[in-house]
C-alpha cells in the first residue's frame, strides 16, 4: 500500500496518468479515477463524428470519437471491445458558415468537454458511483481537463446512452469502423 | 523498364498501390496514375471533419479527412504538408434525427465518394492535368473506387479549393492537430 502511495504521488507531480494496481488502464488509478488521455487525436484511431446543430441542445457543438488501435481490432475481431479500452468523445464548439462546399456547412472549433468511458469487464470498483453497466465514466471540460467532473454515472451520463444499451452503451450506428466489413 | 512493368503488372492483379518510379508515394505510379489508399480509416490519423447539411450542395454529406502519421508530424514541425503526404477525404451520406444529445443530430451513413490529394514538392507530372498547384489530385466514387473520376485539376477540383491557396489549397482551420499547439 506504501508503494502505491508513493507511485501515486510520483505520478500526480509529473502530472502523467496513474497505472492502476493491475495496470488493466493506464488512465486509471488504484481506485477508479479516471484521467483524460493525452494526445489521443493523434494516437488513436478515430471511430466517427456528430454534428449536434441543435440550438438548445446543452451539447451543440463537434463530437469527435476516438479509440486504440489495439481496441478497435479488437473489437473488429470479436464484436465487443476489450476489457481497458478507451473511449475519448471530444466536443468541440460548432462553427457554422458558408463554404465552397456548401452552406451551410458545419467544423470543429474550439475545445469543450471531453467524455471519456473505460470498460471494465470484471466490475473492479463496486460501490464506485463512476463505474456501471460494464465501463467507467469521466467528463472533462476545457477550463479544468485534470478534473473528472462527473461524480455519478447514473445522475450524469446514464440518460443519455440508454438507446444505446443493446450495443454496450456505445453508438455503434454511426463508427464505420465497428460495422461489418 | 521491363522489371518496372513487371511489377506493374503484378501490382495490378493485386489490387496493390502502384510504386512510384522514385517511390515518393505508394499511391501513385510512374505515369501519376493515383490510387485509393486502403484501410486509411485505420492506419491514418484523423485531421477533421465536416458537416456539409445543404439541402442542394452536391457535397452534402459527413466529410472526414486522414493524413499518414509521419505527414501530420512533419506539418507540426514545420508547417508544412512533406512531399508524398496524402490527404484523404471521406465523404458519406449525411444521416440526420433526433438523438438524445439533440436534435438534429447528423452523423454518417454509407460512403460516396472519396477525395485524394498526394503533395508533390518537385513537378513530377508535368503536362499532366491532375498534378497542379503541388499536388496530385483524385476523386473516386463509391460504385468504382478503382478508377479516378476526376480528369482535370482545373475543371475538377481548384475551385473548392480556392479560398484555401494561402494554405497550400488544405482548409486547415478544421483540423485542430495542425494549430499551433
Amino acid at each position: 500500500m506504501k508503494t502505491k502511495l508513493v507511485i501515486a504521488a510520483i505520478a500526480s507531480t509529473l502530472a502523467m496518468p496513474l497505472l492502476a494496481a493491475d495496470s488493466f488502464s493506464p488512465y486509471v488509478d488504484g481506485k477508479g479515477q479516471i484521467n483524460l488521455p493525452k494526445n489521443f487525436r493523434s494516437d488513436f484511431v478515430h471511430l466517427g463524428s456528430w454534428a449536434v446543430t441543435d440550438d438548445k441542445s446543452a451539447a451543440r457543438g463537434f463530437h469527435d470519437v476516438y479509440t486504440e488501435r489495439k481496441s478497435l481490432d479488437h473489437y473488429r475481431k470479436t464484436g465487443v471491445f476489450p476489457d481497458g479500452a478507451t473511449l475519448v468523445k471530444e466536443i468541440r464548439k460548432l462553427e457554422t458558415g458558408p463554404l465552397t462546399t456548401g452552406n451551410p456547412v458545419h467544423w470543429a472549433g474550439e475545445p469543450a468537454v471531453w467524455f471519456v468511458m473505460i470498460k471494465d469487464g470484471k466490475g473492479r470498483f463496486p460501490g464506485n458511483p463512476l463505474w456501471e453497466d460494464g465501463w467507467g465514466w469521466a467528463m472533462y471540460k476545457a477550463d479544468d481537463p485534470r478534473k473528472n467532473a462527473a461524480t455519478s454515472y447514473k445522475a450524469d451520463c446514464q440518460a443519455c446512452h440508454i438507446p444505446a444499451a443493446q450495443t454496450d452503451r456505445v453508438f455503434v450506428q454511426g463508427y464505420p469502423l465497428l460495422k461489418k466489413q
